[in-house]
C-alpha cells in the first residue's frame, strides 16, 4: 500500500539548496515523488514555491520520511494543531517530545501561527494558552505542569536561505582553508565589522587564553576600546593571563616582550588572581589601580560586558568566575541574544557552548591554528560562518590594524 | 662582588638528569659554579650526591639562580626554617607565597624537615603549628589565620628519578609519534595494567565522547567489568552518549552497528538525558533496568565510581553531573590521590583538569587522535608518561582484546 | 542587452545535486534563468532532464556563466562543432586551450560526439583527424601538429551521479571525521573489497613509511599474499623500510617486535638498501634468498606490479626507484587505467599524484592519522570517497582480519 | 668477566649535555662507569674534559655500549687506526660500512687525525689515501675501488655545543608551540637574519605554493629584492603559482586581492606552465618581459639562484623543474654547502629534502601551520633550530615588514 501525503516548501529553497537536498532525500530513504507545482523566482530576491506529494509503502516508512522532511522545512500542505503534553514533575517531560532545531519556527496553536520564541538548538517547545506564546526551552528548566509539544505535527521550521548579498560570509560560507590569502581575508573581516557597526550591529568575542599567550592581548584590548566589541565570553584562563600580562608582563611566566621565561614565572598567574582576591572583584581591581590595562581593564572601563565560565580544569579561579556551568550557561545567553555577529578565536571549549545557544543567523567567524577545530566550530549550523586556520598572535594585530585603517579611511572620506 | 652559596644534590642526580640541567642553568643565568664534592652511586640503583659552590655577582642575581636550582631539588647546605605568614582573611594570602610543583616537597619547620602532604601543581604550603603538620593547598581554600609558606627558604624539592627499570614508561617517555607499532605498543601497555593490577595499583580512566562515537564504548565497558579500571572521569557528553547507545544504539544519532545516521537521531542524546532525569539518577535508571549495558551499566554494577564534571556546553545535563565546577575538582581529587595510573582517553579538557592535580610519580597513558594534544598532555609534569597518536574506535578494543588475552595466559600459566 | 542561451542538463541530475548547483550559480554570478522543461525521474534508476533558458546582460557575463555551467555538464542545447588549433612546437599549445575535468567526456567532431579516451584532471584534448578519435593527453607531451581543443565550444561533460546503491561510499561520502565507529567501518570497508573482488575489479594500495613504522607492513603483505591488492603505489621509504624489517626486524632502526631502537639501528635503512644494491634489484634479492619475506617479496612472489616514484628526500635510493618523476608518472598511469578502487594510506605525496590521474568513478579510500590530510585528499574530485581519521598500526591489521573473517564466513556459506 | 674500556669526553660537555646523556646511557643499556677524571670548565666558554671506564659483562655488550657512547663524541682513550675496505663495484660496498651523522667529524688515518669533508646524515666516509683526505659521501656515488671507513674505530665525533649566546635560537631551540608571542618571535627572526647579513652568512629559502595562496607572495619577493634570500629551494608548484599570479592575478584559480575564485581559474595554473614553455624557461620569460613581477621575477632580476626539484604530482611541469630527483639532490647540495642559516615555510618534502643535507651547524627557522610537520622538521638533528606554528599568510607579511623597519631603524642610526 502506497501511503503519500502532500507537502509544501516556500522561501529561497533553490538558493538554499533545500530543494534538492529534500528530493534526494526521499529517494534516499526508498520513498518517491512527484512535482505538483514549482514556481522559481526569477530574482535573487524572489521567494520560490513547491508543492510535492511524497509516496512510500507503509505509514511507518512515510512517517519516517516526512520527520526528515520536516527537518529541511517542508510541511504538509494541510497543518494540523500541536499536541500538547503537560510535564508530569519538574524536569520529567512526555516522552517523544519535540526538539527544536536553531532555525525560526513555528507552531500551529488552535489554527493559528505562532512563533516560537528563544529558539536554540535542542530544545523544547513551552506553550503557554493564556498568553497565547510559544517559546523554547532547555530541558533542564522544564517545570511540571509546562505543556510541553510532542511530535513534528503542527510545527513548522524556516530553513533560512544562504545570505545572497556579495558579502565575504557568502562566498567563504562553510568553506575551510588554511591556503587562502590571509591578508585579503582579513581585511574583508574588517569591513564586515564596520559595516555591521554601522548598522548597529552587536558583536561578541569568544577568547581562549592563547590570545595573551601568543601577544595579541593587545590587539583585543584596543578592539575593546575602540567600540568593537559588545561582549566578551571566556573562561579563567584568559582573564588571569590577561591580568598576570597587565601586572607583571608574562603570561605564563614568559615575558610577552621578549618571549622569554622570567624566573619566578611560574608564580605569576597564582600571584594574579590571588591580587583580584585581594581586591574582591576585577572591577575593584581595576578601580583600586592595581590592574592599569589589558582586555579585562578596557572591559570595566567601557562598560562592555563579559562572562567568564568555570571549568574544571581552573586554577584558582578569579572571584568573576561563574562557577556552575548551567548559571554560567543562562548569563551567557542573556548576551547572546542580540548579537549578529560571533567572533571565535583559539578556543574550542567556550565556542562550542557560545554556538549551541546561536540561532542560525548568527554570523559566525572561528579562528583557530587547528584545522580540525575550525571544522568543527563550522558543522554548529550557523548558515554564514567563516573558517579561518591562522595564529591569534599575527591575525589579531593585523585585524586591530585593519579596524584602524578602514575605519580612519572612512572618517576622512579617502575610501 | 661576588656572592657565593653552597647547596646539595641528592639523589638519582645523574639519571635524572638534573646534576646537568642544574650546571647547565646556572652558567645560562650568568653564574657559575665550583664542584666540591661529586659522589656517583656506581649501580643504578644506588643514589649519588653532589656538593656544588655557587656563584653569582650580587645578591639579586645569586637570588635569581638559587631559585631556579630549588625548583631542581638543589639545597642550601645549611637550610634554615620556613617563613609563615598568616593569611589575613579567606583566601587573602601574603605576597610572595610558596607554589609547589607536583613533586615529593619537605619544609624545615623548628629545625625538623616535615613532609608535604597532599602535593599537588600550583598549591600553596600551609603548616598546623599544632600538629607539626604541612599540607598543600589550592589558593581558593586558604582560610583566615592560616600559616602560609612565604618565600622558598626551608622548602626542598626531591626532583623524580627517572624510572629504571625496563618498563614501557622508561624508554617511551616524553616521545610523542604516531610512528610507532601500535599493535606492539598497545599489548605493552596491557603489560603495564597488568603488571599493576598484580601490585593492587588502582587505575583512573579520563574518557571523552569519541569513545561512543568511534564504537568503542563495548571496550570500555568490558575493561570496567573485568575490573580493570578503577574510577572514571568524565563529563556529561560521555555519560550521555553511553546511555543513548544503551537505549537506542545510537550515539549523537548514529547507529553503532552500521554506522549510519538513524531518522529522528537527533532527539536521541535529549531523550537518553530525559529518561535519567526522569528516573532520578543513573544508578536509579540501572536499578529499575532502563540502562541495561555500557560504560555507566557496569560503573555501577561493580560499584567502580564515576565523577562526572559539568561543562559550559553541556546539553541536560545528566543529574549526576556535578555543574559546580570546583565542587567537581575536589571529588575528582579525593579520587586521584591513590590513582598509580591514569589512562586518559579523546578528552583534552577533562585530562588537563585530572593531570594537574597528580603528584609527579602517577603513570600517565595519553590516547589522543589529534597529536597535539598529546603533547599538550605530556608537558604536565608526570614524570612516567605515554603519549599515543591513535584512533579510540581501534585502540581501545585492541587493548581491551590484548588485557583478555594476556590475562588468560596468565591464568593457565602458558606465559 | 539582455543575451540568452538554451542548455540542456540530462542524467541524475538531482541525484548529483546539479541541477541545483547550476541554478543557484546563475544567480551568483547575477544571471537568471527560466525552466522551461524539467522531467524528475520518479525512480532511483531514472535518469531526469531539464531544460534551461540562462539570461544575463551582455556577452560577456553569459559567456562566463555558461563556462561555469559547462563545468555542471550543461550544455547549449545546438551544439557546434569543437574547435581545433594545431601546436606550434612541442609542448607549445594554442591559447585558450580547454582543459579537462575527471568526468567522462564528448567531443562533438564533425556533427558526431566523440567520447574522449584517458580522461584525466588537468590534461588538454587532441583529436585525431585520420582516426577520428579524441584523447585527453598532459600538457608536456603535446607534439608539434597536435590538433587541440580550444573553448567549450563542442565539448560536453557528464557530471557524475552519486552513487545510489546503499554502499559505504553512498553514505560515507565526503565526510571526514574522527568520530565514526571504526571497528564499523573497517568491516564495511572490507566487505566493499570482497564484493569488488568478486566482480573482477582492481584495487590499488598507495602506502607511506609510516605503514611500516606503526607495524602494519604484515598486515599488507598478507593483503598481498591474499590477493587483495592488484598494484602498489609508494616510494623508496616504504620499500625500504619493508626490507628493512625483512632483514633486520627493524623499521627506522627500532624493533618492530618490542617497539625499542636496536644498537646500530641507524644504520639499517643504508644497510638494508646497500644489500639490495649488491644484489642488483629487489627481484634480485628476492630470488637469491635475501628478502625472505615483507610486502615487496609478496608483490615480487605474487607478481604484483609496483610503482616506486623518485622523491627529493630519498636515502639510496633502491636500484627499483624511477628516479625522472615524469618517467614514474606514465608508469602510474598504465597501472592505474583499470583500476576500481584505490586504498591510500599514510601519504600525501603519493596520494596525491594518484589522485590527479584517477577519473571520477573510482572508489577511493583514503586513511592517515592526520585529518587535514584526509580533507586534502577528499577535495580530489573523486565521486565516491571514504575519508577515515585513523592510525595505520591499529586500522590496517583490523582490515586483514576482517577480510579474513568475511571470506572465510563466505567460504563456508555461513553469511 | 667484566670487560672494560677507557673513554674521553673533551668540549662543552655540560652546556651539551651529553656529560649526562652518556652516562645515562652506559646504564641504561646494563652497564656501569667510573669517573676517573672530570675538569669542568669554570667559564661559559670554557670547554671541560672527562675521563670515564665504562664496564660491561662480556665484550659484546660492552661493544654495543661503546657504539652509543661513540655517537656522543666519547673516543677511546688510545686510539687505532681506521679499518678501510674498498668497494666491490660501484654503488657495492662493504658491509658494516660507517654512516655519518651530521657533526664535525674526524678519521684517524696512519696516526693522523683527518677532518672529514662534506659531513651530511647518513653518507659513508671515503678516505683518498694519495691526498690523504676524507670525504663523506652519499651510498648511490661510491664507485668501485673507492676506500670505505668499516666499523667505528677511528672515527671521532665532535658533539656540538649547544649555542651560548643569547640568542632567539638559543633559547627556543628544540620547543614547537603555537603559544609564543607571535610578533615579538618574528621581531627576533629579523633581527637574527639581519645579524647574519651584516656577518656575510648565506641564507636560503625552502618555500611551498601555500606561500602564494596565502598572499604571503609579495613578502618574499620584496625580501629576495632586498637581499635576504640567497638561494631558493622548491618544487614545481611554487614557482607555477607565483607566475599564475603574475599573469592572472590568482593562485589556484582565485583571485589574491580578493579571495573569490575567477571564472575560468582552473585553467590558469596550466596557462601559466604553458606561456613558459613557449618562452622556452622562466629565465627567457622575464626577459621576453612576459613575467613582470613576483618571486621567480625577482630571482632572474637579482641573479638569486633557485634548485625546482620536480615531485610524482607535479603538473606540466615548468621546463626549469629537474625531473630526475637525484640530480635535483646534487643540484641542492651545491647550493647548501656554505648557507648559515635555513628558512623553511610551508613545505614538508622540501624542507626534509633541505634538512637532510644540512651539517648540524646551520640554523633553521620552520614555519608551519601543521604543528606536527614542524615537529619533524625540529627532529631534523640541526643544533640551532625554531620551530613556529604559524600562517604563512601572515608570518611572512610580518616578516617582511619587520626587516625594514628593522633595517631602516639601523640605517638611521635611531636603534
Amino acid at each position: 500500500m502506497v501511503e503519500t501525503q502532500e507537502i509544501e516548501l516556500r522561501g529561497h529553497i533553490i538558493a538554499s539548496g533545500v530543494m534538492m537536498q529534500l528530493t534526494d532525500r526521499v529517494m534516499d530513504m526508498g520513498g518517491n515523488f512527484e512535482i505538483l507545482v514549482f514556481e522559481v523566482g526569477k530574482k535573487k530576491t524572489d521567494t520560490s514555491y513547491a508543492r510535492l506529494r511524497i509516496g512510500a509503502s507503509g505509514k511507518e516508512k512515510l512517517h519516517a520520511i516526512l520527520s526528515e522532511v520536516h527537518r529541511l522545512g517542508g510541511s504538509p500542505v494541510e497543518v494540523k494543531d500541536i499536541r500538547l503534553v503537560p510535564a508530569e514533575a519538574d524536569r520529567v517531560v512526555p516522552k517523544g517530545f519535540y526538539t527544536t532545531s536553531n532555525h525560526p519556527t513555528q507552531v500551529k496553536y488552535n489554527g493559528e501561527w505562532v512563533p516560537v520564541g528563544s529558539i536554540e538548538m535542542d530544545f523544547l517547545i513551552v506553550v503557554d494558552p493564556d498568553r497565547k506564546t510559544a517559546t523554547a526551552m532547555p530541558l533542564g528548566k522544564i517545570r511540571k505542569g509546562n505543556l510541553v509539544v510532542v511530535g513534528e505535527q503542527g510545527v513548522s521550521v524556516t530553513y533560512p536561505e544562504r545570505p545572497r548579498e556579495q558579502s565575504t560570509f557568502e562566498f567563504m560560507h562553510g568553506t575551510v582553508s588554511s591556503e587562502r590569502p590571509s591578508e585579503t581575508l582579513i581585511a574583508q573581516i574588517a569591513k564586515e565589522i564596520l559595516d555591521l557597526r554601522k548598522k548597529g550591529g552587536k558583536i561578541a568575542l569568544v577568547g581562549g587564553p592563547a590570545i595573551i599567550h601568543t601577544g595579541a592581548g593587545n590587539a583585543v584590548a584596543s578592539m575593546v576600546r575602540n567600540g568593537y566589541i559588545d561582549v566578551i565570553f571566556a573562561g579563567n584562563a584568559l582573564a588571569t593571563h590577561d591580568i598576570e600580562n597587565s601586572l607583571y608582563g608574562t603570561s605564563l611566566g614568559m615575558d610577552i616582550t621578549t618571549g622569554k621565561p622570567v624566573t619566578g614565572g611560574h608564580n605569576h598567574h597564582l600571584y594574579a588572581i590571588s591580587e583580584i582576591m585581594r581586591a574582591g572583584s576585577i572591577r575593584k581591581a581595576v578601580e583600586k589601580g592595581v590592574v592599569k590595562n589589558g582586555i579585562m581593564y578596557e572591559c570595566i572601563k567601557h562598560n562592555v560586558p563579559y562572562v567568564l565560565a568555570g571549568s574544571i580544569r581552573d586554577d584558582g579561579p578569579l572571584p568573576d568566575v561563574i562557577q556552575d556551568v548551567m548559571v554560567a550557561q543562562d548569563a551567557m545567553r542573556k548576551h547572546i541574544h542580540g548579537c549578529s555577529m560571533v567572533l571565535m578565536v583559539a578556543t574550542l571549549l567556550h565556542s562550542i557552548a557560545v554556538g549551541n545557544c546561536l540561532p542560525s543567523s548568527v554570523k559566525t567567524i572561528c579562528v583557530d591554528i587547528n584545522p580540525a577545530h575550525v571544522t568543527k566550530l563550522m558543522d554548529r549550523g550557523t548558515t554564514q560562518a567563516i573558517g579561518v586556520v591562522s595564529d591569534a598572535g599575527t591575525f589579531l594585530p593585523l585585524l586591530a590594524r585593519q579596524l584602524e585603517i578602514q575605519s580612519q579611511a572612512a572618517a576622512t572620506g579617502k575610501k
